[in-house]
């Protein structure tokens, strides 16, 4: 029965695992060079990349003949390509192994993979026949089909996996990775398309590429560490640093709730309707939210960091931008500890393994076709060479989500190259732009069934909780000094200076119909 | 990362626990009349209640000299008084126990509760000393102190609980009710308010009250069934049916999350905006929605069911209503499988133990300060006598969550007569009426901390699918025959009209100022 209360708040212990338990490990290698950066009050360990350093693959890859390249959807055709060409002439093969009669055999075929020369075929022969298997099938078939893959690991192989997700779920079941084999993890901080992309540009300007973590979770060959090294470098990072599959996939499943997905789309929702309640023709609503996000606000975070919107904001504006900032940054964060909270604790892992198994009663529809996104495709469809503007309520609040998001991550241990990529160089160089190129509608509809479940869950409750403690301050216009100092003064700025230092800032150009993305 | 799949649905295996492992048991009374009733395709047994039976209860509780009733919320209260009141001239004693130094000391006192006769006293105490203890404290309170009452339970008493919540905390820990004693569930479908204002109705009209079901997870004494059944008779249930313990908990944080609150939260924000996007005044959006649902569609639904409202409209209206289901019904049962899945796994209930913990953090705030219920508290306080509107679209909307949380229930193994009532008659006989009174938001910001962090949880859910899926199909202006004529043919109705020839049509008056309802 609903009963009503007295609101009072009772603490109860909390039954989460504890963060404890976690903690990064200092990494050894004798063939990459180690730097160390410092990054606020700490200093962390990375190796830097770049295809200067290409002509060390054959030592980290010593022993490998063959990497198995699984899967073709986003990460599979840009990695398997970055590889093939970075190895080139060193006679390691990368062979690509599908599904037998899947769609992608003839996409990668035309990509040069070919099963005459064995560099393509059935993904559980492919994986027996390799010393380094990468899985980059979606995270979905990945928790339906690891029994079977791990039975077709060679002894003394690597199994590589682009996320920490496969660890939750056996975490959740109680499993492990099977013995007498590598585990490692390096994970790019953006889509597939990006790393081939920004791997081609490097081409020319050394060092463009996306960064990637790196995490070795079980080392049976003692070459773990080199060889996931190796891969990082092979596929263009320009940037690894060291992580754990745990920390991973909880920053990564909790990232793509948040600020790159969910809480993005929350955002626009409320800030249209705020607009449009207050006298903005819808069009103009849309500019002032989802185009001033994805475009400027985007390009100058990535240019040259979070306080230079803030600085380009002068009497009013700035004002404006500060009242945004102290009226969402709090019920932003309310979301994200929540959303932190359920991917700790297995249960939003565990929810979208019933969400997908709900799929064959109600298939995932789609979000584009409410007010907001079709105003959005006319504007879009408008779009002129002419400024875009930065609207300083949504840069307030939008920026108020980073921020919130990095003192999350940060409270929680993460590394501090983790919490800049999760939360900000992953949505400015990488997801952001293909989202302006595209639509926040169409890339939610269009992104991985994780992300996709993720961001239609969240959402909303960006959008409510905005709605409900928000709107109300916005309306009375007051400022949070303490917060706008925090602001000021956080080393998130330091931090993202040092980690954009370590690559170039080339813009990603979306290109209609690139692998992954579809038309 | 974030990658782009295809649209395709990979089923895996669910992993939350069997359905199959529950089941209704067949209860045997040597006291109590019981009575089938044969609702639809099955028979149910039943005990009915009412005044003419109170001569009953000494047997009821043979051994039973005192009967302790923890906490003055909600159900404290009415259930003390009825019991009180009940057992008056048989010589058991009730007594209230209550923390030391709480302020609900003197409301009890007030209610004729006293030190001095041993009626009222401290919780452990006043538990050490009862045969029967009934722990009616708040969900959230019982998550925390169950340990220690457990150990000041009299071997051979019987623990009572008014929901099967601490069931499910137990099973979230791998922990069990202690040996010795018994654990039994007598479960209003009802506020506590509507449980002690129908009692005194019941007065004048014999049977009037608040429905119950029971269930006995734990016999102890081989007395669990007659005391549980005397329980329900003694607090006024006209009609009591037998569950578990965790179909109950499960049907009611179910029931509570979706058509009780949150799923009327997200319905009335989805149709506010969705009337006023097609032109209507704001005060004229919020009559056809909370002003419709609470007010005239409650009454007709509680007096003679879900069809007189379809019956009601002709022409064009009918179409409209038909329109508005028709376009409702999938999103709706797109959320209730998703939160059904959540409770049933024990997600949900792991969640509520988080948020509560972040309470001291971020303590709940409300949600009343939005347009929708600032124009809401304007509308209802100038509301006359005149009759109200029935929208059509919203019937539809709301009718169709009414159908689809009973398909469900159904499709899960739930008996009829609780889905009947966690469906239906919770929500138009005992919660609506008191949220027609107080309004929704009022509603949701002053309700158990369990229920109110589910209505925030799930009600943008609801608005969002609405938006997503309903919105686009209410402008195409389709119906699905198919959908219409299984709501027409539906064995819903049967059920709702056996279960509501069980007790007379009492309507609620609430007043202000009543137990556990703040002004």
């Amino acid at each position: 029965p609903i009963s009503s209360t007295p609101r009072t708040f009772v603490m109860l212990s909390k039954i989460s695992p504890s963060s404890a338990a976690r903690g990064i490990r200092n990494f050894n290698t004798k063939i990459f060079e180690k730097k160390t950066v410092s990054l606020a009050d700490r200093t962390e360990t990375i190796v830097v990349g770049g295809r200067d350093k290409f002509h060390l693959l054959p030592q980290a890859f010593e022993g490998v003949k063959q990497i198995g390249v699984l899967g073709w959807s986003s990460q599979g055709p840009a990695q398997a390509m970055n590889l093939r060409d970075s190895l080139e002439g060193t006679g390691i093969k990368v062979s690509v192994g599908l599904r037998e009669g899947s769609a992608s055999m003839e996409k990668a075929a035309a990509a040069g993979f070919s099963r005459d020369d064995g560099t393509l075929g059935e993904m559980y022969d492919v994986a027996s026949k390799s010393d380094m298997t990468l899985l980059l099938i979606s995270d979905a078939a990945q928790a339906n089909t690891y029994p079977k893959l791990f039975q077709h690991l060679k002894k003394g192989s690597t199994l590589g996996l682009s996320h920490g997700f496969l660890l939750g779920i056996l975490n959740n079941r109680g499993e492990k990775f099977p013995d007498g084999v590598d585990a490692v993890a390096v994970c790019p901080k953006g889509m597939g398309p990006s790393v081939r992309r920004l791997y081609e540009q490097g081409k020319s300007v050394n060092g463009a590429g996306i960064n990637c973590s790196f995490a070795v979770e079980q080392n049976a060959t003692g070459m773990a560490v080199e060889r996931a090294l190796g891969w990082g470098v092979g596929i263009g990072a320009p940037f690894i640093f060291e992580t754990t599959m745990r920390d991973e996939y909880v920053s990564d499943i909790f990232g793509e709730r948040s600020v790159l997905l969910g809480a993005v789309h929350g955002i626009v929702e409320f800030l249209f309707r705020h607009f449009v309640a207050n006298g903005a023709s819808k069009e103009d609503a849309f500019k002032r939210t989802a185009e001033s996000i994805t475009g400027p606000i985007t390009q100058m975070v990535s240019h040259n960091g979070l306080l230079s919107v803030y600085d380009s904001f002068e009497g009013a504006e700035k004002r404006e931008f500060e009242v945004a900032y102290s009226a969402a940054y709090h019920p932003l964060m309310e979301v994200l500890m929540e959303i932190y909270d359920d991917v700790k604790s297995g249960r939003e892992l565990d929810s979208v393994i019933d969400a997908v198994s709900r799929h064959g009663q109600y298939p995932m529809t789609t979000i584009d076709d409410t007010q907001t996104w079709r105003v959005g495709e006319t504007v879009r469809a408008a779009r002129t060479s002419a400024q875009r503007p930065v609207c300083p309520t949504t840069a307030g609040v939008y920026l108020a989500c980073m921020q919130a998001q990095a003192d999350l991550l940060i409270a929680n241990g993460h590394s501090y190259s983790e919490v800049a990529n999760e939360s900000i160089i992953e949505a400015v160089d990488s997801l952001n732009p293909y989202v302006d190129f595209r639509g926040i509608a169409y890339m939610i509809d269009n992104c991985s069934i994780v992300a996709r479940l993720g961001a239609r869950k969240w959402a909303p409750r960006f959008d409510y909780l905005l709605m409900q403690q928000a709107g109300p301050k916005l309306e009375k216009g007051e400022v949070d000094e303490g917060l706008i100092t925090a602001f000021k003064e956080n080393k998130l700025h330091q931090i993202m200076s040092v980690c954009a230092a370590l690559r170039p800032s080339v813009d990603i150009s979306p290109v209609a119909g690139q692998h992954g993305v579809r038309d």
